[in-house]
């Protein structure tokens, strides 16, 4: 089967533009198909602030109004995809960037009202695999931003993370997927305060120790909890780490383990 | 050969709900292949306003700074785009929303500073055919918005009307196009003040006549030269109108002859 690697850029990559050119260039620079899914959270945060829209957070989730949508709309799939997609036709490489509701590549539904409404938040449905799949054998790289659709004529904020574990565990029948979760750090730290602390592999039963010594905590558990989604259907491979690990195998770098 | 509608639709239908509706309702209604191309310059301007950004313009042409650019491109590419996409979705028409950049479509060159640097304004260069052909016989119809790109990694703001023209220009040699520019009004008007004095044919040695006359000026003009530039370049038939004319053919319009 052919490699597919699919990429996850955090938030602040893309508000830097020297790491955010490094980025794409190491992205680029893979072997194989591939996807690129990106955020763009702090620059929504931040239109929001010049346009005085409150930015309402709820576990680290946006809370996402009409308004909210708009801004979230126009940073992820306006500015932050175009921007990306421009830079990287630049290096040459061919590729189309896209909501999940361009080619209904990714279907989602409002996340359902509990204690909380989070608004038009959306979780995913359906990946629309044989899409996708025709895409990169025609020799074309996908970059998706984190808004999808409900089939219905409304666009939901879904989070970039989870949309890369769905995409690449929907990719498994047909490709050998590797997912890789860039951040500014080398990995998963066993010391916040020590950027070398790498923990070089996580066990899925290691999971809750780390936890309960409060290793692990915030945004890093949804993150890991994405990635043992991702194996355990079928992902062959999942890092966590900075951009160096799309450059070379050898780069230290978090490795999860089923 | 087969038909391809290029359909371009203007500012002020997309800031109305009811009105875009009705005509996404219609567009998706044509037989044959579809474009479509939106501008969305409205709202541009209202969102340069409320993020204290000077809209600066010069002959109906926006002066495009870095700040315009990236307000043009969150609110085209971004918000209006994807806005019309998931709409189509709805409607069970398969659609994908793009950028010139996207699939390197519609490459485009920084307007040339004459007395007057336009910015961030972009000239089309050359439109990628083979691509656009392709996604159209795999039944997708395509939703452009005025960026394009000139392959060095900038982003370039670019007139819809002349985007749509050459698009339909590019692919008269696979298909039978006809474009279709349509606004608030039925068709270029002997009398401004009278909404159903529509002209309904115009020949293109007419053109001066009616300048001399004062009955075409301003925007109209430039709208008018990228009708006749179409039908020199093998456009099959081209009108200006409202969107019922997407619906009907015997509906009132203003045609284009050369």
């Amino acid at each position: 089967m052919h490699k597919l690697h699919v990429v996850k850029i955090g938030g602040n990559l893309i508000e830097n533009q020297n790491d955010l050119s490094r980025a794409l260039s190491a992205f680029g620079s893979m072997d194989g198909h591939k996807i690129l899914v990106h955020g763009g959270g702090k620059s929504t945060s931040e239109m929001c602030k010049k346009l005085g829209i409150p930015t309402k957070m709820h576990d680290g989730r946006r809370i996402t109004d009409d308004a909210a949508l708009e801004v979230a709309v126009m940073v992820y799939a306006g500015w932050a995809n175009k921007k990306i997609v421009a830079e990287l036709q630049k290096n040459k490489l061919n590729v189309l960037g896209a909501t999940g509701a361009d080619l209904n590549m990714i279907q989602a539904k409002k996340r359902p009202v509990t204690d909380i409404d989070y608004g038009w938040a959306g979780d995913v449905v359906k990946i629309n695999h044989t899409v996708i799949k025709k895409l990169l054998t025609d020799n074309i790289a996908l970059v998706f931003c984190a808004i999808t659709h409900d089939q219905q004529g409304q666009l939901l904020n879904t989070n970039a993370d989870t949309i890369a574990a769905e995409i690449a565990s929907a990719m498994t029948s047909d490709f050998e997927v590797h997912l890789h979760y860039c951040f500014e750090k080398k990995g998963v730290l066993m010391d916040i305060n020590d950027s070398e602390s790498v923990i070089e592999y996580i066990r899925k039963d290691e999971l809750i120790t780390l936890q309960n010594k409060e290793i692990i905590a915030d945004g890093m558990l949804p993150k890991l909890h994405n990635c043992f989604y991702a194996l355990e259907n079928g992902v062959e491979k999942v890092f966590v780490g900075n951009t160096d690990m799309l450059e070379s195998e050898n780069t230290l770098k978090t490795s999860l383990i089923l």
